[in-house]
């Protein structure tokens, strides 16, 4: 049977990194339930363009709306077989939502697996589970991982850290690796005819 | 082993319609070459959002910048196993590139995979391969589907038509259609553990 798998989501989310792994996991048959605090099933949310020019940091620009498929107060964690944290903007304030830390808590409490990217990472240093893990995340958010514990891995931008239940990287060229070792993770495989 | 999928793309191609299906094949271990005419491997091309906001049209904003990873007068269409046309502006123009729809005309010659989206199948249309073929695209490209000599059909936008070895859909919500489909044509398998 597919497995189910949860993203946590919220306006000016990165616009790759929300809907790349979102269409990519569907398009291997899985089934993908997208969530925002207080936004509803068919409600639009704003998603935020990161790119990597050459500054110190990002630049942002307006990216595509998308679309939520799920209402947040109907959210059970234990329907659910992965978490997928994408970055951008929203996990800075949508970590500040009970609901939001108390799911993603499930998710390791049930050492299901746990995907995150970029800014995602600030949902899981909020969320005190990152004592004595090993990841990654953008460089800008590894003194947070560090102070929640954790160890944070200075790996490159296309890379995926895998630290038992958990795969994380440090922004959206790393989807292909952390998608590939998440679906391993699922045991899911895949066979080149 | 690996089977290797070329991608063309050009200024202001879709944003989501070229790193989507991109980093989805990478992810699933397929090696993925994108080139664009007059581009060489390293040179950045910029994206186009295009969104549907219930205006009779798409809505266009600045997208990420994306990084060819090929030369354009180096890629040999031999070497490849199947072809991938994304859309947005950039089709338009691409099409009146002779390399374009010499490299295009191979995969139909050679009975290899065609996946297209959107206005990537104008790409197809100039081309001259759509004579009795069914497809789909976006909604506006459809009079050049039929001067082709081709039949538009009519699907959602998250669906995807197949006929032989070309699959289309009319836009980006189509992905995972499309993919799957396209997934299946390439003989891979995806077994959910």
């Amino acid at each position: 049977m597919a497995k189910k798998i949860l993203i946590i989501a919220g306006d000016y989310v990165e616009d790759y990194e929300l809907m790349v792994p979102y269409q990519a996991m569907l398009s291997i048959g899985l089934e993908v339930d997208v969530m925002a605090p207080s936004r509803n099933k068919g409600d639009i949310i704003p998603t935020a363009i990161h790119d990597f020019v050459g500054d110190q940091t990002y630049t942002e620009l307006r990216g595509h709306n998308f679309e939520i498929n799920v209402d947040y107060n109907k959210v059970d964690p234990e329907a659910y077989d992965a978490l997928y944290l994408p970055g951008g903007r929203a996990p800075e304030y949508i970590r500040l939502n009970q609901r939001v830390i108390e799911i993603t808590r499930h998710f390791f409490d049930k050492n299901k697996p746990v995907l995150a990217v970029c800014h995602g990472i600030q949902i899981l240093t909020t969320a005190g589970v990152l004592k004595g893990r090993s990841l990654t995340a953008y460089m800008a958010v590894g003194p947070d991982i560090e102070l929640a514990g954790g160890t944070w891995e200075n790996v490159s931008v296309d890379e995926a850290v895998v630290d038992g239940n958990l795969v994380t990287s440090p922004a959206w060229p790393g989807h292909p690796a952390m998608l590939n070792e998440f679906y391993k993770l699922l045991g899911i495989t895949i066979s080149h005819g």
